[in-house]
């Protein structure tokens, strides 16, 4: 019978980033019953740092007697070649993917410095990006409605139910320019939509959660509180949840779902572009 | 000779949020002379949205008399199977990696819904990186340097060098918890360090820009200002990398990087490990 928790040096190699070698890498091993021990090269463009890099592998190889992992990517054909010919197991990660759509398109590939998301690339849609998380850290928790007119999408819900780490997150990763707005304690007794919002109607998503999840959340902030007791969770979200019925605002549960999920599933229901950098 | 520029509907799609398809389909893209329409579809996981799919695909052949690329990554077998008998090149992003790493490491890969990222993969893990987002708003901009000693890293420039993009995006990515604090005109005149950061010298880090670049941001905020002038941000910019040097400060200059090549150049230079969620 095979081992089944094998445990091995990973090591992440890219002349850029290597952002997207480690995700991929750690999606990859995540298939696996395997314990990881995880460890990033980036940059790896000079001699020098291939070097480094080399002598790490040597050392891994030597203490373990088994070959690490190296999940990479690499375009300077001199450092590619080098690190195939060290003791480990190397897997590039865009190679076959790459092979295919040229076989297939019939068109030949040119190797660039593997600079997803830089500048150069763009400059103008990477300035956009940086302006839509400035807007939306300008308008996080209802600080402004300022220029609302702007916005991709305007996130309601109560309070921590997970609307800023998400507005945050949609900003950063596709660009879009997000308010969101709590509903507090005053606004609850008579809760109805802010008139600033309605002419905005469509751009409104509402997010809600357990109580039971959201009173622990807010116990960890302040624990004993009326404000992080289970009653007044249960309270906010059913009247808030009932709102989201009555106005027609689509809403999310985002109980277990993490940032990523809880933007792409936003995006899908209202129907909002991704933009890619 | 080849046509240098065709055009091609590109659908990234997955049972998960797409993020690892549409990222690495496009990197794999970028390497071809091709003009891309790119669409995503994640959460594909049901008869009813595959149909939606498969239609979309089907017109895009019927439309464009090519069939699209599809990059995709599904676990479910009769989904996986219906797309593969699609009229799209498809493109598994995940499939040859795994399939290597299995035959190297002897090892049976057990395929799971693609949660990169998912809260329910590790909870404690997923709320520390929420933390760290939370706490890096927290201590954005010198609003507060309360719990300094939580901070993995601390981050120094000038106002509009790019110290806010970059510390939520260490907070979200890496799961860092960034304090990030300004020089001021009136820190300028006598510029040194802050009491507070002397025993945490070694988490300072600085960034830097180049003055015209600088200048120009700022323009776009208040044109005609001092503030603006570049003059006014040569004169900060000296001083302030004089201060670096003079303290040991490590330091680099964001004018041509992304926030993910500044940040993984922060967290290499500094020394810090990355989390991966």
């Amino acid at each position: 019978m095979q081992n089944n928790h094998q445990s091995r040096d990973v090591f992440y190699v890219s002349d850029g980033t290597a952002i997207t070698c480690e995700t991929l890498g750690h999606v990859v091993l995540g298939q696996f019953a395997l314990v990881a021990h995880e460890k990033t090269f980036p940059f790896i463009e000079t001699e020098e740092k291939l070097s480094e890099l080399l002598r790490t592998i040597d050392l891994s190889y030597q203490k373990n007697g088994i070959p690490p992992l190296v999940f990479f990517s690499i375009v300077i054909p001199e450092i590619r070649t080098q690190l195939l010919h060290s003791p480990a197991l190397c897997y590039d990660v865009l190679e076959s993917l790459v092979q295919r759509v040229k076989d297939d398109l019939q068109l030949e590939p040119k190797p660039k410095l593997h600079r997803s998301r830089s500048v150069s690339k763009d400059v103008d849609t990477y300035y956009d990006r940086i302006a839509a998380v400035e807007y939306t850290l300008a308008h996080d928790d209802g600080i402004t409605l300022k220029g609302i007119e702007q916005a991709d999408i305007i996130l309601l819900g109560v309070s921590r139910s997970g609307k800023t780490p998400t507005s945050l997150y949609m900003a950063m990763q596709f660009g879009l320019r997000v308010v969101n707005y709590p509903f507090i304690d005053d606004d609850l007794k008579r809760l109805k939509l802010l008139p600033e919002f309605e002419i905005h109607r469509h751009k409104l998503f509402g997010l809600t959660i357990d109580a039971s999840r959201l009173a622990e959340i807010r116990q960890s902030r302040l624990a004993g509180s009326d404000y992080a007791s289970l009653r007044q969770c249960e309270d906010e979200l059913a009247e808030v949840e009932a709102l989201f019925r009555r106005e027609a605002v689509p809403y999310i549960n985002t109980s277990s779902l993490s940032v990523e999920e809880i933007s792409t599933r936003i995006l899908e229901k209202a129907g909002l572009k991704r933009r890619l950098f």
